[in-house]
């Protein structure tokens, strides 16, 4: 007898089962639908891809969590740390053929060298949405309606979609004379939620020798009780495309109330250029939930020309725990929705008529593939939350009639058979 | 400046553009628009599996053409090279809480470290359908009425679902005393088509002695005019499960013509128990578009416990092809229904206005990024194949009206901005 391998996986990735599947399908089809609504299409990109297509592009954290290894033919392979490299690569290789602007959407799995934690996956999902070829403010408008479309239509609506210009931040460092200290400064900045502003102020201390100057910071960035108060507090900076976009969003019907111009939003990539975006969750404790921003020039490492675009990722595994949390998942079905028992050996001629009526008529069933016990069969429904169970016995056959077994509802009718498609078509 | 790094992909991996994801979503869709309708539910298993969980199952050759590698950790990392074994191990791990008899599709990327060449690549998808947990005929009969209705369904209507039984081939090679070597000649058997009934005779000749056995096998084996006369020629031999699953396929209503008993099919994999299928098209040179078969105990590398269970998969990149050759993709269109065009710089509101409506409508529809020349973004709806493209300037806004231009019957029309939504939906 051969051993027995034991049927494990690799801490960090998943095994998703039906229930799983159903949910998982059911929000992406939701966010699919959207973004084919405002005439996004999709692309993929290879798993297997060449290294230097994906390495020295996210810093040395970022090499170090890439999985990388050698072909049988002494290339060397890596595979997609996330989707924005990928498809830089496949823009610059196909700009040519393709619509410019091009606006797409990808839905596909990335994978991190991590040590797994929760929340901390080895392999995932990402989900991105990206406009290139135009560094018109139209676009971060769309992007902003489609970021609230999607949370309120997936019944996430307590959000707030934070919105900063990196133009306006540079413009502030500027004149107070921390230029080049920028990027590290922002560095701080970013944590300001996470460590607080006393432990800002200790970390910006060791960079900026003048806690006025500190405080002068401080007091700029931070976000006023309206966007109006922030924006008439910054008006001798830069404040021109925060300005410019939520006229725009005004213009794309997204209610205000969802707009957060918050002059503290730094987001970590050195990439962004201009508008950075960052949807959080009112009393969700998960952090981020998407988030993106303008980019000048991304496919600069594959091709000569400039193109500026605008993009941004939702964090699909985290939307997924908060609509679970939420309690938006639990109605979710598995495909069938009607069972067609089996009541004996003589029986599968007369089943097999029946299931071909329900599937004739384009109604999601299944027929059960052997004639087990009714308790049995009727424990199989149960499991798969079937809400209907088509009995045929002796008696059914002779009247010409057919029981149905309403599960949820613990009801059961015996109908003509002629009536089965129109009863559960009623239900539907 | 930084050099620039090319663009490439891995011979045998694939970037997939817009227009080449809407047809094969298309045909996806369909696929598992049928497969829900039969009440199969899907499941996803990993792709960074544990090495022992998917080598040694394929023999020496899949095995070498597996790509595995070490992780940080020093963990030995395989690829999945199909997806029966990973859906076997997720089986194993789970059928406590599964329902069982188990039904799932699945449709992956698999890896194989191929040489690429026409039609083998190193990276693909496969869409597999099994039921696990049943012996019964029954699931035989409901996977040939399922293949039958994705082949029809998708417009590929010259093929034959080919069905032989493993029993019945075991009763035949005892009875002519070959059981000894019947996987030897099995094997043979197998390429009867690709090298012809001379060579497989020359090749038989190396293991069976008697030239008139030889010819006794291959004319017992000969599929004769109809199923009925080729069940008849082997009634002296095990038929009994072909003759069950066509009466079987009958009550499923599944057209006599499209099935082929065929005592010659062999199919090369050593696991298969009992019925084995394969569809091949009528006037299509590409080989077997799908395949399977009943076995016995797939689950027992990863489980004491035995399974009987039944699959086929389909081709999914040979339909593609099919599908391709035979003109059936060329009306597949992407996402956008109508692009609003921007008309000057102190048009934005105005035309969000009009996309608001369109949008609001759940028109699938997109408004262009930035005002450029009416040529240009007349160029960028013709790339799409976006069929209508509307236009507001100041005459139409004065007016309240609204100009549509029919791209593809080169139409353009002047209406009420009121009837702007019906006007569209009349042509959807």
């Amino acid at each position: 007898m051969k051993p027995i391998i034991e049927p494990k996986i690799l801490k960090g990735t998943r095994d998703f089962l039906p229930d799983e599947m159903a949910k998982r399908n059911y929000v992406m089809d939701k966010m699919k639908i959207i973004f084919a609504r405002f005439g996004y299409d999709t692309i993929e990109t290879p798993v297997l891809s060449y290294a230097e297509t994906i390495l020295g592009k996210y810093g040395e954290e970022g090499d170090r969590l890439t999985y990388t290894f050698e072909d049988n033919g002494g290339r060397k392979i890596a595979l997609p740390y996330d989707q924005t490299v990928p498809f830089a690569r496949l823009f610059a290789a196909n700009y040519n053929v393709l619509p410019v602007p091009f606006k797409r959407y990808q839905i596909q799995r990335v994978w991190r060298a991590e040590k797994p934690q929760k929340g901390r996956m080895r392999e995932f999902y990402q989900c991105d949405i990206d406009i290139i070829g135009t560094a018109n403010l139209l676009a971060e408008a769309e992007l902003t309606r489609l970021m609230w479309q999607v949370f309120t239509e997936l019944g996430i609506n307590n959000i707030k979609i934070q919105i900063n210009s990196r133009r306006l931040m540079n413009d502030v460092m500027k004149k107070l004379g921390l230029e080049n200290i920028c990027v590290e400064i922002l560095r701080i900045i970013d944590k300001y939620d996470k460590i607080g502003e006393e432990n800002v102020k200790i970390e910006l201390a060791k960079m900026i020798p003048s806690a006025s100057k500190i405080q002068e910071l401080l007091d700029l960035l931070r976000p006023e009780a309206t966007n109006d108060s922030t924006l008439a507090k910054l008006a001798d900076y830069d404040v021109s495309e925060v300005k410019r976009l939520l006229q725009l969003c005004e213009s794309f019907k997204v209610p205000e109330r969802y707009l957060f111009f918050n002059p503290r939003l730094a987001r970590g990539l050195d990439y962004y250029t201009g508008i950075i975006f960052e949807v959080i969750g009112d009393d969700i404790n998960l952090g981020s939930l998407c988030g993106g921003g303008r980019y000048d020039d991304l496919c600069g490492l594959f091709c000569k020309e400039k193109f500026s675009g605008v993009g941004v990722s939702f964090g699909f595994e985290r939307i997924m725990t908060v609509l679970e949390n939420l309690g938006k998942l639990k109605d979710v079905q598995l495909n069938s929705n009607v069972l067609v028992t089996l009541f004996d050996n003589q029986s599968y001629e007369d089943a097999l008529g029946v299931y071909n009526l329900l599937i004739d008529a384009g109604i999601r069933s299944e027929i059960y593939f052997q004639p087990d016990k009714l308790q049995k069969q009727l424990k199989y429904a149960n499991k798969k939350r079937i809400p209907f169970v088509v009995l045929r016995g002796p008696e059914e056959i002779k009247n010409q009639t057919v029981s149905v077994k309403a599960l949820q509802i613990g009801k059961q009718k015996t109908i003509p058979l002629t009536q089965l498609i129109s009863y559960i078509q009623g239900y539907e």
